[in-house]
C-alpha cells in the first residue's frame, strides 16, 4: 500500500468511503484490457481512480469517465537506474521529455553532479526534482571521487551517505540507498572507506557494477552488500550473478544495449528477478525513441511476453528498491497509469501521473535554477598547452569507434620550435585536461588518435568521471580560447577555429546539464556537430567526437586515459610519463 | 542481504574475506541439487557457508564437508501466518517439533494470548522466543478484545501497536507489522479504533482476514492497507483477492485446507503471489506430519512445480515481509538449509539453522518459565450454574461435526425442580462461559447439542477470542468441579465426572500452551480423548469435542455462540435471550 502517515486515519477514512463508491471517484477508466503485473495476466477491468490512488476495478461514479476502448492499460514505468545527467536535461525537463512515454519514477544516480559539486550536487538534483509528477529517487553515489589519479570537484564520505540516508533528511523519502559500487576492487581488497561506505548504508538498498566478475570474487562482492547488476553483457555472466541472487538490470541505453543478449535467460519463474534500465540515454535518443516505453516494445519483440515485459519495467523495479504501492494496477497504488494502443507498436496514448492527465500537469518547458557557476579552473591561456620537447617517442591515446576503451599507442612526435605539436595530417590532436573545480593549475597534457581534427579545438565539460575541462585542438591558441569560452559560460561543447566561436552548447548545471529545453538542446547540438564537421575531416564511420572524448579521462576502463594529473595506463592503474626512450 | 548494523566494517571484511576463500569455511556442501528459488531452476552446486550465512558456491576448503550425494538443498522453510497457540506448545518446544522439519522461521501473530494477556502477552512469545535458532517473528494483534460481546483479559491499542512496531522496542528486529485485521467490518464502517490500529502501523506490512469480500467492498479494504489474505477458500475469490494485489497466503492447516481449490490460479508468472501457510496447526498433526516440509510436498503433490512450491515456502514469503537476506540459498543470505532426499516423498534429511546443524542446537524439551496463573475467574460453585425455568423454548447451539460454524436451535427444554437442566437423552449439554481475566463473576449460560457427553463435564480455557473459561455437562456439581480444576492448574483441559477428575491436560502458559515437551502433551492429549470417551456416548463420526467446544464463543461465525455475556446471535450480532416464548 500507498505508505500512509502515522495517525492519519481522516485520510484512510476518505479512501475507503471512495472505495465503497459513497462519493464519486475522480477517474474511471472503462472497456481496458489491464496488464496486471500482479496476477500475471491480462484481463478487462474498469479502473477507479481517486485522490491519485488506485481504488479498485468495478462500476463507479466518475467526475471524468475515459473509455478505453479495449486498449491496454498498464502501469507506469519505473527506470530503475539512470544517470539523468547522461541525458543532458535537468531534471524538470527530462520529467517533460519521458512522461508522456509513460516514465511515472526514476532511480538515479546523480554520480556526474556529485563528482563536481559533492553532496550539495546530489542535493541540488533532488531539490531540483521536488513536486515533479514524475518521482526522481536517488541512490546515493559512492565512488566520488572515481580514483586517486584525478581530482574531483568534491567527494561523498560515508558520513554523507549516512547523513542523506537518515530518517530526518529533508528528502528521506526519495533517497533510497547506495547507488553503483562500482569499486568492486575496493570492495574485494578490503579498502576502509569502500566498506566505510557500504556499513553507511545501514542495510538499505546497495546496488551493484561488476563487470563480468565471476567466482569467488563474485562472491566476495555480493556477501559485502550490493544486491543488483546493470553490467551484464554476456549471458552466462548474468545466469551466475542471477544465481547467485542478484537483481538483474538489463540495461538497454543509447550506446550499451544487452537486452538481445541476456533475453535467454529470463523465464516466468525468474521474470520477477529483472528489471529493465536505461543506465545513459542521451538526449537526441529520447527525443526520438522515448524512454522506457521503448524498451518495453523492445523486450516484447525479443519474445518476452507481455505481462513479463511490463513486469520488468514497473513492478519488479518497485519491489527491488522497496517502493510499496508502486509499479501496479490495483486498489491503493498510486495511479501511475500508461495506455497503450497495442501490444506491437507499444504507441502510448494517454498518461497519468498520480492520477492525473499528464496533459494536464503544465509541464511547460522552464529555465531551472542553476547552482551558480562551477568553472573555476586556474587561468588558462595558450602557454598552457605547451609541451617542451623531449627526446624520444610519445604515448598517444588511439580512439575506438564507437567504443569507451582505447588503445595505448606509441607514436614520433610532431616537433615544432622545440614543442611537441599536433599532427592533423596523422589525425594527432593535442589533448589537455584541465582541473577546474579548485583552481589548482593541474593541467594533464597529451595526444589523441582518432578524432578527425583538421583545424581550430574542440572542448567539454562533460568528462568521466571528474568532469574536468577537456580539451582537444590544433593548435594552442584556439585550444585555450575554447576552454576560456566554456569557463565563461559555466561548461558545455564548443568548438572553436581561428579565434572564432562555431558553436557552443551550454551546460550550465555543473557544465553537465542544459538549463532549458531539449528542443533548443536538441538544435543546438545538431549546430554544434555541423560546427565540428568543418573543422575535421571526412569519415566513413560515424564519428560522435564529444561523447569519445568524454570518455578519454575515464581513469578507470583500458588501456590509456588522460586526467588532470597526467597520462594513465589503467593496466598498472598508474600516472605514466608523456614521452618514452626510444630504446624501450 | 542480511541487515548489516550501520558501521560494522570488520564484520563486512570478514565476510568478503571468507567469501574469496583467505580462510576455510565452516561448511561445505557438496554435491547437492539446489532448488534455487532465485534463478527459478535446480542447478547443481557446492554450497559454502560460514559465520552463519552462505558465502556462494564453488570450490571452498572448510571445516566440516557435507557430500550431499544428489540430495535437493532447499532454503528454510517460512510460515507466513500462524498462531503458535494452537499448537498447545510453548515456542522453545514448537522450534523443537518443527526445526527437525526444515522450518527456519515463522511470522506468527499471538492472537490468543493477547486476549488473555494483551501486551504483557505478545512480549512473552517474543521473550520466550529469543535466541532460538529457529526466528519468531511477530504481528502485533489487531483485534484484541474481538468483538463487543465478550470479555476479554486485555486490550491492544492503537498506542500499544505504534510502541512495539517503534525502533526502539527491544524486540524490533522481530516484530514485522499488523496482524490479520479480522475487523473487516470495522474497517468498512471506518470505526475509529480499527482505523487508528491501522495507521498506528505506520506503513508496515498489514495481513488481512476478508473471507468471502467482494467487489467494492473488497477494493475498500485493500486501499485502508491489509496487504494479505489467508482466508481464501474458493478459486473465483482469491482469483479476485490476487488481481487486487493482495498477497494470497494459501492455508493448509489441520482443518482449514484451501490448497486443492487454489491450486489453479497458480501460474510461473504468478506464484511469486503466493505463500503457503498453517495458520491452525494441532499439535498431534505437527508430530505426525511435520509442518511446512508436509505443506511444501502436498503442493507439489497438487501439481506446482517443486521450485515455485519450495519458492511458496521460503522467498515468497521471506520479500512479502520484507525480510531481506531470508528465504533463499545464495551470497549472503542466512545460512538456513534444508537437505531433502528427493521431491516426491520431500523427506527431510538434514537441516541447517543460521549455518548450524539441527542436531548440534542443543534443542531439548525444556520447562519454560510460565507468566503467572493467569486464571483468575470469581468463585465458581454448582449454583453458577443454576438455570431457573422460564415459560417456553430455549435456544440451543447445534454443533455441527467437523465445523466451526454451529446451527441456532429451538428446542423444549428439560426441566427439573424449577430448573432448566441437560437431557443426555437428546444429546443435550449444559454450556457455560465464565469469565476468567477479571473475577467479574460474568457467566454466560445456555445448551449445547452435538457433543454427546452422557455422564459428568468437561472444561476447556482454550475458547475463541477470549479463551474464557467453557464448560459443558450434564449436571452442576460436575461442571463446577471441572471449572475448579482447570482454575487449580492454570488453565488446559479436563475431563470429571461424579466429582473424580478423569483427566486434566495443563496448559499453563496463559491457560492457552503447555509448559512442557510435545511428546507428554500427545501423550496427555490421548488421555483426555479416552477420558471423554468414557464420558460421552458412542458415535459413528469422528468427534473432537474440545476443539469444538473452543469455537462455541467464537462470536464472528454464524450462527448461535455463547460468551461470558451470553448468547450471541452472530447474525443480529447481539446478545439474545436464553428463553424464546414459544408463541414465537
Amino acid at each position: 500500500m500507498d505508505i500512509l502517515p502515522s495517525g492519519d486515519t481522516a485520510r484512510l477514512a476518505r479512501r475507503i468511503s471512495l472505495a465503497l463508491g459513497e462519493a464519486p471517484a475522480d477517474l474511471l477508466i472503462t472497456g481496458c484490457r489491464l496488464v496486471n503485473v500482479l496476477s500475471g495476466e491480462i484481463h478487462d477491468a474498469n479502473v477507479a481512480v481517486a485522490d491519485g490512488v488506485v481504488l479498485g476495478f468495478g462500476d463507479y461514479e466518475a467526475r471524468e469517465v475515459v473509455d478505453a476502448g479495449g486498449r491496454y492499460l498498464c502501469p507506469g514505468f519505473l527506470d530503475g537506474h539512470i544517470h539523468i545527467e547522461s541525458t543532458l536535461m535537468s531534471p524538470p525537463e527530462f520529467a517533460r521529455a519521458v512522461a508522456p512515454h509513460g516514465t511515472c519514477a526514476v532511480v538515479c544516480d546523480p554520480h556526474e553532479i556529485a563528482n563536481v559539486m559533492g553532496p550539495a550536487g546530489i542535493e541540488y538534483m533532488l531539490a531540483a526534482s521536488r513536486n515533479l509528477p514524475l518521482t526522481f529517487f536517488v541512490m546515493v553515489s559512492s565512488c566520488v571521487p572515481a580514483t586517486h589519479m584525478e581530482t574531483s570537484g568534491a567527494a561523498i564520505t560515508p558520513d554523507d551517505i549516512r547523513r542523506m540516508l537518515a530518517a530526518d533528511y529533508p528528502y528521506a523519502a526519495r533517497v533510497l540507498g547506495l547507488a553503483e559500487v562500482m569499486n568492486y576492487p575496493g570492495v574485494l581488497a578490503r579498502a576502509p572507506g569502500m566498506l566505510a561506505k557500504i556499513a553507511a548504508a545501514g542495510g538499505r538498498v546497495v546496488d551493484g557494477h561488476a563487470p563480468l566478475l565471476t567466482g569467488r570474487r563474485l562472491n566476495a562482492y555480493i556477501v559485502a552488500g550490493p544486491a543488483s547488476d546493470h553490467e551484464c553483457t554476456r549471458l552466462d555472466e548474468a545466469r551466475e550473478k542471477l544465481r547467485k541472487g542478484m537483481h538483474i538490470m538489463v540495461r538497454e541505453g543509447s550506446t550499451e544495449q544487452n537486452l538481445a543478449e541476456l533475453v535467454p535467460l529470463v523465464t516466468p519463474e525468474n521474470a520477477w528477478r529483472f528489471s529493465l534500465v536505461s543506465d545513459d540515454r542521451d538526449p537526441v535518443d529520447i527525443k526520438k525513441n522515448g524512454h522506457m516505453n521503448e524498451l518495453v516494445r523492445r523486450a516484447m519483440a525479443h519474445g518476452i511476453a507481455p505481462v513479463t515485459a511490463v513486469a520488468m519495467a514497473s513492478i519488479n523495479t518497485a519491489r527491488y528498491f522497496r517502493l510499496h504501492g508502486r509499479g501496479a494496477v490495483a486498489p491503493g497504488y498510486r495511479a501511475d497509469l500508461v495506455l497503450v494502443d497495442d501490444l506491437e507498436t507499444f504507441a502510448v496514448s494517454r498518461v497519468w501521473l498520480g492520477g492525473r492527465d499528464v496533459r494536464d500537469l503544465g509541464l511547460d518547458c522552464r529555465e531551472v535554477p542553476v547552482p551558480g557557476n562551477t568553472m573555476r579552473p586556474a587561468p588558462v591561456t595558450p602557454e598552457t598547452f605547451r609541451i617542451p620537447a623531449r627526446p624520444g617517442l610519445v604515448r598517444v591515446i588511439g580512439i575506438v569507434p564507437g567504443q569507451i576503451v582505447t588503445r595505448a599507442l606509441t607514436l614520433e612526435p610532431r616537433l615544432s620550435d622545440g614543442l611537441a605539436v599536433a599532427d592533423p595530417g596523422r589525425d594527432l590532436a593535442k589533448l589537455a585536461v584541465i582541473e577546474r573545480h579548485h583552481a589548482s593549475g593541474n593541467v594533464g597534457l597529451g595526444f589523441v588518435q582518432g578524432l578527425g581534427l583538421v583545424s581550430g579545438a574542440i572542448a567539454g565539460t562533460v568528462s568521466h568521471d571528474s568532469h574536468n575541462l577537456i580539451v582537444a585542438g590544433v593548435n594552442d591558441a584556439d585550444m585555450a580560447f575554447a576552454a576560456q569560452t566554456l569557463t565563461k559560460v559555466g561548461g558545455g561543447f564548443c568548438v572553436v577555429n581561428n579565434g572564432r566561436i562555431l558553436a557552443v552548447v551550454e551546460l550550465p548545471v555543473a557544465g553537465l546539464m542544459s538549463a532549458g529545453c531539449l528542443d533548443e538542446l536538441k538544435t543546438s547540438l545538431a549546430g554544434l556537430g555541423q560546427a565540428y564537421a568543418d573543422v575535421s575531416a571526412p569519415s566513413d564511420t560515424d564519428r560522435h567526437p564529444f561523447m569519445s572524448m568524454s570518455f578519454l579521462s575515464l581513469a578507470v576502463i583500458p588501456e590509456l586515459k588522460l586526467t588532470d594529473q597526467g597520462l594513465v595506463d589503467v593496466e598498472s592503474f598508474s600516472v605514466v610519463d608523456l614521452f618514452v626512450p626510444e630504446s624501450r
